[in-house]
């Protein structure tokens, strides 16, 4: 191999680091749908969210019209620990695959957290901070999440209480561990700590939890504890508008060497990272200055944009949270147990939800053995081992270069890559073992998660 | 905290990698004394070395008058990858301590193997592939320095058979899976596969295998197969030379900013990442250009520098190895079970032993249980939960940091952070939980290693 002009890894300087998020909505034409109060089925108003969120966060969770917020000096200081973030060259996949395709891959993962989450965990615990708030619950499943929130709380010595889904805390005990060294408690959920959680246990008394009664205990514990909010790691627009410093760093980097981009492809579970990475490069789109393919990936057991409905729906299994109109499965859809890591989330971010209605991205999905198989082999020529989330990605990048292949075509790749898959052993276990197994949801199982959604006459 | 001259993380470019590695020997006063031939007790030739090593990895191990040796272009190349490795200015936990004292450290642990192993991994199959051979065997204890050597070698097609002592295999199956992600085939030891294995199950039927019964498989296991070699990860010279790579960088990055270091700390297992870290302060020191104080820290349980003898040792149990000059506890010295981590090895590298001997450098043992508290603390402000290992020196820049705190000196501190912690949970726990404890050896448990030292006439 020669040396090349691009380097292996783009690195932007400490001064090139993004001073403002970016509005994505502020230049959407359809704007999104807005949140919905549970209780009246009105639009949310911030009043009504107060009692559980930041003033600050409900603030950018609502702004449908402000293009940039600044990011204040405490945070871009800790976004300096691990940002900016490197934009890396394939080049030794690229030779692997004999690909005339470039392709380039934002890594998020050289942090302890392990992921983009901790972009927004350090935004959301400043907020917190800055309102003399004394903690944030949330609830976490693997502890991805959970990891992120703890590490920014430690920052700004903000109390953190994590309900963790009581089957990942009993086996899956290193991010517990994680969490623990960062000072946060962490709470086999259900627990006797709160109302919802009691009720559960007497009602159901070897139950090893689930991701909607961790949500609604760490609720319950932010809205009845004087000076705790709820925060929470995906989903919202205010975890989207922090994201989009991933995007802003990707293309400053491809700026600085004058690359242009042809597609953009990134794993969607929530949303808040594919909205983050793609979020500037969709304006440009918008603003007709440039075309760009941009390609959102979902598991094939959990299908929310190539399978659900364009709807409102719960963001939350116990009904507690507004009502989003997004891309849903319905909030009772339950993925496959054969299927890891995370991407499991029934909806969708109401921001790319309009976009990939308005036929601005596309969606795809893909088996999981292909996604183990794809990390391996990019494990195995780029070094990083990959979180199976960010698998996804890495599934569709090396299939759209190998397209190029066939055509020839010298097109430019460019996709997130999220993590890391040092907590995901368990997973990549299975797939040593040849035990790994693929599952679609049967059109019945879909119609299941349908006949959860509410029934409004909006 | 406002914007510095100085950013959080200097980035040398990838044109500004070192091309060459640093062999420290060339520029030592006293050279460090030779091998010998566990057979005839004579200095050990290359012919003597060539069936269980490969022959340019002998050379530059014998080679103490070459002062460089040029890194090859597909080992820079991988090196890319994770290289230039950052040299972070600690401002948060500067403040945190409230100490005048400036506080760097080079960062080791962003890349998959999650240390600097891989410095040298990569280094040793590029050889291993040059000479034409198949594959490479080695031992791994928890793992990661397998781990290392099974992402180099699926990076060059070598087959990598990695011995892994067996109750780490069962108890500690995460590392385990990643070598396996890799390609590498992982075989608890003792094994059925080798004849002194086959032996010792005979002999102990349940036993649950050692560092040293590993190794003697993997040596037996290259020896006897045709086209293999045996490599390993740290106390031999060729492993500090790689590992140079570090402390040119460091040097680089604080020469471009004009910063004098007036501490160098690493902390000490087998020796090879506090060489590489101190190789070009140390030749600035020996030549006169500038004095530094360096420091080795070794945890109390296992304190080969502060209370082992300089003398001639079997570099492993099984006594197959050549015998270096080294400080030993004696190769039958055994480490207390409550110790965590790495840094168990009874002997030193023999370059640092003599650099100890002659005054150049000091060393300092710390308690476990300091250590995991300085983990947690750095942690908590910096960011990176750091591996056990390099925590020990996390310990003693802090130390120093609160020294500068009491005197008012504006001291320059630069320590080594070998790597992160995200495969030692299960000893992190142990502190979260309050149950870790510490453990100095008795004097009868020092006397009897010192027992087990060979007797030589020399």
């Amino acid at each position: 191999m020669i040396e090349e002009k691009i380097p292996y890894k783009i690195y932007l300087s400490e001064n090139e680091l993004p001073r403002q998020w970016y509005n994505l909505r502020a230049d959407m034409i359809n704007k999104p749908a807005p949140l919905l109060n549970p209780k009246t089925m009105k639009p949310i108003t911030k009043e009504e969210l107060s009692g559980v969120f930041c003033d600050e966060l409900i603030d950018q969770e609502l702004d449908e019209n402000t293009p940039y917020f600044d990011i204040p000096t405490p945070i871009r200081d800790f976004y300096k620990m691990f940002r900016p973030a490197p934009l890396i060259r394939a080049y030794c996949l690229e030779e692997k695959l004999g690909t005339p395709a470039k392709i380039y891959y934002k890594f998020e993962g050289n942090n302890t957290s392990g992921s983009h989450k901790l972009n927004s965990a350090i935004a959301q615990a400043y907020y917190a901070k800055e309102q003399g708030l004394k903690g944030v619950t949330t609830e976490t499943g693997a502890g991805q999440w959970g990891t992120a929130l703890s590490m920014a709380s430690a920052y700004f010595g903000l109390d953190c209480k994590v309900y963790m889904v009581k089957v990942s805390y009993e086996q899956k005990p290193f991010r517990r561990e994680v969490m623990r060294t960062y000072g946060a408690s962490v709470t086999p959920s259900p627990s006797m700590e709160t109302e919802v959680g009691r009720k559960i246990l007497e009602k159901f008394p070897g139950t090893t939890g689930s991701l909607g009664c961790a949500i609604s205990e760490a609720v319950e514990k932010a809205s009845t504890t004087e000076g705790y909010r709820y925060v929470l790691g995906s989903v919202l627009n205010q975890v989207l508008l922090h994201q989009t410093v991933i995007g802003l760093e990707t293309k400053a980097a491809l700026d600085k060497y004058n690359v242009k981009a042809d597609i953009i492809i990134g794993c969607a579970g929530g949303g808040s990272n594919l909205g983050g990475l793609i979020a500037p490069f969709m304006r440009e789109k918008i603003k007709g200055v440039r075309d760009y393919r941009i390609i959102a990936v979902e598991p094939e057991s959990c299908p929310s944009f190539t399978r659900g409905k364009y709807t409102y729906d719960y963001c939350d299994t116990g009904m507690i949270c507004p009502l989003a109109k997004m891309y849903t499965l319905g909030s009772g859809f339950i993925p496959a147990a054969t299927h890891s890591g995370g991407l499991r989330y029934h909806g969708m971010n109401p921001i790319l939800s309009q976009l990939y209605d308005d036929g601005l991205m596309e969606a795809v999905t893909v088996k999981q053995t292909e996604v183990f198989a794809a990390a391996q082999e990019f494990a195995r020529v780029e070094g990083i081992l990959p979180a199976p989330e960010s698998s996804h990605a890495i599934k569709v990048a090396i299939d759209e270069a190998l397209k190029c292949k066939e055509t020839g075509e010298e097109k430019t790749i460019v996709f997130g890559l999220t993590g890391t898959g040092y907590f995901d052993m368990v997973a990549y276990q299975r797939f040593n073992d040849g035990k790994m197994t693929d599952y679609a949801p049967t059109d019945e199982e879909i119609e299941k998660g349908f006949a959860s959604l509410p029934n409004l006459d909006l």
